[in-house]
């Protein structure tokens, strides 16, 4: 396997744009990436598109990577769909790795593009079901109440807080009012998120993140041939690991404990470093108290210490372990399938030191992980990508 | 990159299963390939899973992947959910590939599962649209009608007539009626496919590959570990190649032409070997025109004399290059995502010597085409996968 290169990088701003389809927005991030990354779009050999909703949500259901290339101007290289629900392009982009990696092509682009608001809200949660079957057909629960349930455990276990949870989305918007991609951009209280209304107790509002139009993409290239095309720091993929739930009763130990830990594992052997080494780190924030979980199952702090690290402030961009500078998905927004590729995109930008007044201070190590659905307690995908400059 | 063997492949029969969902089928192609293969279940390292329509027509947008494979029993492992239309799961079967060729893992699963008939056919069509903006919102014109269309260009050329796409059906129908997976085993006679009401112009009834409940699955291994698990004849993977169209008008030369002839030559070129080599295929006749088409495309014959192949007979299980010994998709069935898996389960079985009935007199290197939805007169997506004892 050979080393790989993440040679650009781009955006379409999270938000709700209703005039824009699943073209407008992966067509500017699709660009911005190859004017990021200075390579001609001939020599761009494949491209995994990465997309969860579009079929029941804007009717798209196939071919929806062909038919958002050809509208960016691309015919003829293989176009590969994938689909992990949030971890939809943290999974076009390990793809997009293993192309370059394994020798099979120099360049390869990976795309996530989403597009949630088509005018009918309760169509967009419908889409967001885990199993069909037995969420909608049987239960009639959602994937919110789930959480909420197993959540408890967490809180008693630990003595955790809601105050806890609130200050996550205190650091988080702050984060993303630094962020010009980001889609709420004003700074909350956690007075603020506690009175916001309850969605499933504990949570509230603003302790969730929101629907969201968008789009993200990066160019991976071999390291060899990397400096063809760009004169920028290089950020290479040290590991790019992905697993699927082991499909746990919910509530065993804490939510996702043993998925998140397990890939977090693998992706630390493959890329040779340690939860020590991280410099800054994107993850998955769905519901605010995921990311005190998240800290604990990548080891950067020890089981039910995760409360500490967010009272002593270590997590914010200035603090020694900065989690979600770009505002993370309560704050930057999180649609669906362009989150993974966003979460690359933030730390790319943070390693080359293009993070603007979201800046944390010299990272060379920066972590991405992302969960992609809830199947009986479990996340159905886990990614972790790590990227080292 | 390492050589890639095939060791296992399983399906479930195509056809009409109104009480089975998606796990239901896909269940069975996963433990048939993994008997066939005698690999133990924790041996396998990932899974591609390729469907197409889930989402529009069970409801299961997310994670489809993951929800079969839980149900057969596996947890922990990556799942990748991949989508080509058509070529879905010949695309499931690439990844497979990749992921042993690349040397990232030993042993791989690809599967593919479609379930069609969901009790509202209006719906399970449109779900088939290529560009849902072009086509529903603004066209109103559906992919069989834009075939049929392009279709009178190839007529006109080369004095095709309807007769030759009914030999097609014939030849097809009659391989089907061998096949204890085809969907339809009644043989048909040319008078028969003719007579049947018409479709599209000179589309008639039984030219079209009709909706199809079905699953397939591949294990695929390390050549050098292949025979730790399997006794039988190994089946190497010799070329995997996959494209995008070039978006070319419609008509400009005949339908898919250069998609395919493009595809076909980087297969040869991958696999060393020419057309002349090939000793059995499988090729989409989503409409039996095509299967025309495609000899020519492939190089079988050349331009405009594929008519001549089937008028003499060439093309049947006894023939010189025998075609779509299965029954093709107009006869074994087409659900949509499980269609190339089950094209590459019927190479295996010809090239092991275990078709039984339908079997071809002792062929040594198989080839599956398989195409994947039509965007601007051009296929989606084109897969050609080689494979050789």
């Amino acid at each position: 396997m050979r080393e790989v290169a993440v040679i650009g990088v781009g955006m379409h701003p999270f938000g709700r744009f209703e005039d824009k389809g699943l073209k407008d927005l992966g067509r500017i991030a699709i660009w911005d990436a190859i004017r990021d990354a200075g390579v001609p779009p001939k020599d761009i050999q494949v491209a995994y598109v990465g997309n969860s909703l579009a079929g029941l949500l804007t009717g798209q259901e196939g071919v929806r990577g062909q038919i958002v290339m050809r509208d960016a101007g691309f015919g003829g290289i293989p176009v590969i769909n994938v689909e992990n629900a949030c971890a939809s392009s943290s999974t076009a982009f390990r793809g997009a790795w293993m192309e370059v990696a394994s020798g099979l092509c120099d360049v390869a682009l990976a795309v996530g593009v989403e597009k949630m608001f088509v005018g009918d809200t309760a169509k967009s949660i419908a889409a967001l079901a885990a199993d069909s079957d037995i969420e909608l057909a049987r239960m009639g629960l959602q994937f919110t109440g789930l959480y909420a349930i197993g959540l408890k455990k967490y809180m008693n276990m630990y003595g955790v807080t809601k105050e806890h949870f609130a200050k996550v989305v205190v650091k988080n918007t702050y984060n993303g009012s630094l962020n010009p991609y980001a889609q709420f951009r004003t700074p909350l209280t956690v007075e603020k998120v506690l009175r916001s209304f309850v969605i499933a107790e504990p949570l509230t509002f603003h302790m969730c993140s929101s629907m969201s139009d968008g789009a993200a993409a990066a160019i991976l290239c071999s390291k060899e041939l990397a400096r063809r095309y760009t004169d920028k720091p290089l950020v290479l993929v040290a590991s790019c690991a992905l697993r699927s739930g082991m499909w746990q009763p919910p509530g065993k130990k804490f939510l996702d404990h043993d998925i998140v830990a397990l890939t977090a594992k693998e992706a630390y052997r493959q890329a040779g470093v340690g939860p020590e080494d991280i410099d800054v780190a994107e993850v998955h924030d769905g519901m605010a108290p995921a990311e005190l979980m998240v800290y604990e199952e990548l080891g950067l702090c020890g089981e039910g210490e995760a409360k500490f690290l967010i009272d002593q402030g270590r997590t914010t961009i200035t603090g020694d372990i900065p989690v979600n500078p770009s505002g993370g998905l309560a704050a930057k927004g999180h649609p669906v399938g362009a989150t993974g590729l966003a979460q690359v995109a933030e730390i790319v930008w943070q390693l080359r030191g293009e993070a603007g007044q979201r800046q944390v201070a010299h990272p060379r190590v920066g972590l991405c992980h992302n969960n992609g659905g809830y199947v009986d307690g479990d996340a159905a995908a886990c990614s972790i990508i790590i990227l080292k400059t």
